[in-house]
């Protein structure tokens, strides 16, 4: 058996930044245009849906999408300071030390006793290196996959580099949609452990409440068990 | 024998467009400082510098890098419109369709049918992936690596996970710093195309004229000969 891990809001912690970075956004704008108008901010996220398949995901790419949503919303009035303002909010991100989240580094300990682990994360190459670098669970896992998108494409390809089947791979992630899903498509297993805040381009998933080879757990600190009670059941 | 090939500027044409693009970003700049000004040139190859550690290789780093200079250079009076232009020039980069370098196509085929082929790159993971896809090429190499630094020590961990010595790698590139120098130090082999222009960044190394591993060819017809010659001569 092997268990993937996911990085980001699974290890660490990264939405709460691109969120506070959006807020920030949101109050530079305020000095522009009117925040109640809920095109303010409809008109982020639609850019960055749009932008995701030019950009894939990561600071850098939310930072483009932020300068081009303020320019449209402002009618290209934005100031050169507050330009400067949008740059940092993404250089704040990119430089921001790596934060992990309670517990994970003793379930990946843990699970790391029992079996092989990989990395499978997907995002800016150069950004998750740093990150990786920065952290200590690094030898913990015999394999770093920095992917562009997480889709069952994607896992069945790593599998095959693998060498194991999916009803011999269990994925650990804070997304259904990019995490669990997939894998749960192909025949794998899941233990989500939901984050504190949710991305809107990745809440959108369709897998279905109760699927037998899926866990959700509460924080890291159950995946361990987590684990054991879904291998042992089948 | 492995034969691993870079792709930017060896595939395809890639530094053309960014020079392109650092041409028109001066231009734009002309309506505000005096372009004469060695500074102005200056400034962006600086601020480049400084970023690559935060932001490593592509064109959403270079981007924001223009923008940042950008904004030093006129004191934030950079005017909304222009903003928008630097990052039109920055997707416009992102969205380029590929285009092959004059014989490469038969070149690939040609080694390909004697040794097998790696492809090594560094640089945006989702730009290069997209770029891959477009290409007729891929069918060709059993592996694809997006690295984020092209240094002795990627390739030290590349040539672990393929299971050859570096005596037993030849890398094609044109590229002095990232192709050729790190894997002749590691005692591997390098035949070296040369590109119509080399960004200043690449065009630092520390190869010494001659080495008897290496061999510099004017196009990529001839890469097949000289492969051929660099491994008949040991």
């Amino acid at each position: 058996m092997l268990i993937g891990f996911d990085a980001d809001d699974t290890l660490w912690h990264s939405e709460i930044y691109f969120q506070a970075a959006h807020a920030e956004f949101e109050r530079i704008l305020g000095a522009y245009v009117d925040l109640h108008d809920a095109r303010v901010h409809d008109a982020l996220l639609s850019t960055e849906r749009r932008n995701i398949r030019l950009f894939g995901y990561g600071a850098k790419g939310m930072t483009l999408s932020l300068l081009e949503t303020a320019l449209a919303i402002t009618g290209h009035a934005l100031s050169g300071l507050d330009v400067q303002r949008l740059l940092d909010l993404g250089k704040a991100i990119l430089a921001h030390p790596v934060e992990l989240l309670p517990g994970i580094e003793q379930a990946v300990t843990e699970v790391a006793a029992d079996y092989p682990l990989v990395l499978i994360t997907k995002g800016d190459l150069f950004h998750q290196e740093a990150k990786i670098r920065q952290c200590a669970l690094r030898e913990h896992f015999s394999r770093i996959e920095i992917v562009s998108e997480k889709d069952p494409e994607t896992y069945q390809r790593l599998l095959a580099e693998f060498g194991v089947g999916a009803e011999q791979f269990l994925m650990v992630g804070n997304s259904l949609k990019s995490d669990i899903e997939p894998v749960a498509r192909l025949g794998g297993y899941g233990v989500h452990v939901p984050y504190v805040v949710t991305w809107a381009l990745e809440a959108e998933h369709a897998l279905e409440a109760g699927h037998p080879r899926v866990a959700t757990v509460k924080s890291a600190h159950g995946i361990p068990g987590a684990i054991a009670r879904l291998l042992e059941s089948t």
